[in-house]
């Protein structure tokens, strides 16, 4: 028997799928003000007019998305976070170039920890220290806070199920792949589980904790996308597959290009941004890539694809790439990839027959 | 030996490559003004001005893209042609939205014959009939004519190495899988061809060429990419893979989507246009598809790496589609064709497996 809210309890007979989502997590500094002037992501939709000036705590994508929207909108809009990542990328160059993309409309305080927030008049009062020491302050009008959001499991009384939780709220025994808690007949689908709080994962995750939940005590892995995250900024930050820190640098090799002069994105003015493709040395396949990118959601879906369909380099190079579109710039990193492959394993040249 | 221009005459000792592009073809009736109102594509970019109206006689891809680009940029413009056709559209249904969504911006009158045209004061009168026999007639301060270009394989002397040319100026036999003109030692590569006058086929053509010129007489058909064109308007059409007109559609499916309803193209007030995927019901595979779409382009291209990896609908519905993305009606649009192929086979329902 679970308890979901205050009046309601279920009882299982079998198995209970637990979809209850999650949500928003905000910092003690400011849960602790309890101002109207600090806003969540939620509140953001409720806003009757765009502030002059407004600070964002969190460099996460929704923090980096609604800074930016809220830029373009008309507010001055300051960026705080604490562990020096930017709409979640891993890989240090295209970091560097979303950060150069994104400082144009926002002033970025990377590495900088919340130290104490106050209510003054009509303002929240707001000191940081950065990650040099140095301390600064300000008085911003609205607050909004984008730091992350927590599964809604606490209150459901899963122990009851045999699903203990750790301190952060999450079960301590969990299987990604089959969703299910430990032993027990209890399954996590979507933003409660935490795993990647994503629509079209949480589809998925719907129909393994279901079928699962349906077949207990018999339980499956389920088949999983490759993976995919998009960031909607502008330029577009995703990554797709392996990530940069899970690579063995010394038997993957790194493709990129540079889209400050590629020939689409310039016509488009759009020409800012940087896409890093990484490929195994050994077989040639290509395994993940991160971008920050003009039209960078359609080259993550294409990447998504290759890579869900394991094609080597080679195999998508011999794919077509209209002209003049976008897409040619992913083909300079593929073709960047393979010479890289071909000089570590000391291969032949490319193949003429693969094309440019 | 062939010559080149007046002066220049080239003897190969094995075999040669002709990659002498494509003129501009302009019909008798405009061509015969040797007016300066009268302009061709190339000429479109030495304009000093916008003209405040202009007639695009011809609307292929050319004819509609400059036309609704210089429409954008201030111009009344009215498109003539005579088949119907509106940027090579085959498939009905597409170029009926294809129809509606360019006519909010230019007055359209296909299957238009021109009949009669002359220089008046400053500006060209034009006479046409259309289908219906109604005769309509205009005047206009520029005209420009998008009547598609011809081989320039004239004045070569190709018969003197064994190639006879048509009326049309083509090659009487010619190989498109070789590029070989019948059986003598000249190989045609990009618009000279008059096959696919892209440029990324242009570069596998002059690959296929050279290196079947250098074998000769040993000749091998080249590795093609999946079929993808695309018309750079807004929104843009595209086809993909197989045609509507090569389709038996006693063995073929067709699912489509209209983009008046998809959720992120509504998002971008962007939401116009209709997608096509076709299918063979025996094999589930993906065959072809045509669409008039926003971020048409992108579709096109995975469209188009799906159809080249020899995926079936099954197959593409479990890689991964974002939310909220424009792919996601690519999504409905292959649900649709994967509903209509089980209805026909008295197939089972889609396996669950496979997501939405």
């Amino acid at each position: 028997m679970l308890a979901v809210g205050d009046d309601l309890r279920v009882t299982a007979r079998r198995a209970v799928v637990v979809a209850v989502g999650s949500a928003v997590r905000l910092p003690p500094i400011l849960a602790r003000l309890e101002s109207s002037r600090v806003i969540d992501s939620d509140k953001v939709f409720e806003l009757e007019a765009i502030p002059e000036r407004l600070l964002v705590v969190g460099a996460g994508p929704i923090g980096v998305e609604l800074g930016q929207a809220l830029a373009r909108l008309g507010a001055r809009v300051t960026v705080l976070c604490a562990d020096g990542k930017i709409a979640a990328i891993r890989d240090p160059a295209v970091l560097a170039s979303a950060k150069s993309a994104l400082a144009r409309e926002m002033t970025l305080h990377t590495r900088s920890n919340l130290e104490a927030a106050e209510e003054r008049g009509d303002e929240v009062w707001v000191r940081f220290r950065g990650e040099d020491g140095e301390v600064s302050e300000g008085t911003w009008p609205l607050v909004l806070a984008a730091t992350g959001r927590a599964p809604r499991l606490g209150g459901l009384e899963l122990e009851r199920a045999g699903v203990e939780l750790d301190d952060k709220g999450r079960p301590r025994e969990f299987d990604k792949t089959t969703l299910q808690c430990g032993e027990a007949p209890v399954f996590i689908a979507g933003d409660a589980a935490g795993l990647r709080p994503l629509l079209h994962e949480a589809i998925d995750d719907g129909q393994i904790a279901g079928r699962n939940a349906a077949t207990f005590p018999e339980v499956l892995p389920g088949e999983r996308r490759a993976p995919l995250s998009i960031v909607f900024t502008d330029p577009q930050v995703a990554s797709v597959g392996r990530r940069f820190d899970s690579l063995d640098l010394s038997t993957c090799s790194i493709g990129q290009v540079d889209f400050g002069d590629q020939g689409r994105a310039r016509v488009m003015a759009k020409n800012h941004g940087l896409l890093r493709v990484y490929g195994a040395d050994a077989t040639g396949a290509l395994l993940g890539a991160e971008l920050v990118a003009p039209a960078g959601e359609h080259l993550a879906h294409l990447l998504a694809w290759a890579i869900q369909s394991e094609l080597t380099v080679d195999q998508v190079l011999r794919l077509p790439f209209y002209h003049p579109v976008v897409e040619e710039g992913l083909r300079s990193a593929l073709i960047d990839l393979r010479t890289k492959m071909s000089a570590k394993t000391g291969g032949a040249a490319p193949r003429k027959s693969s094309g440019p």
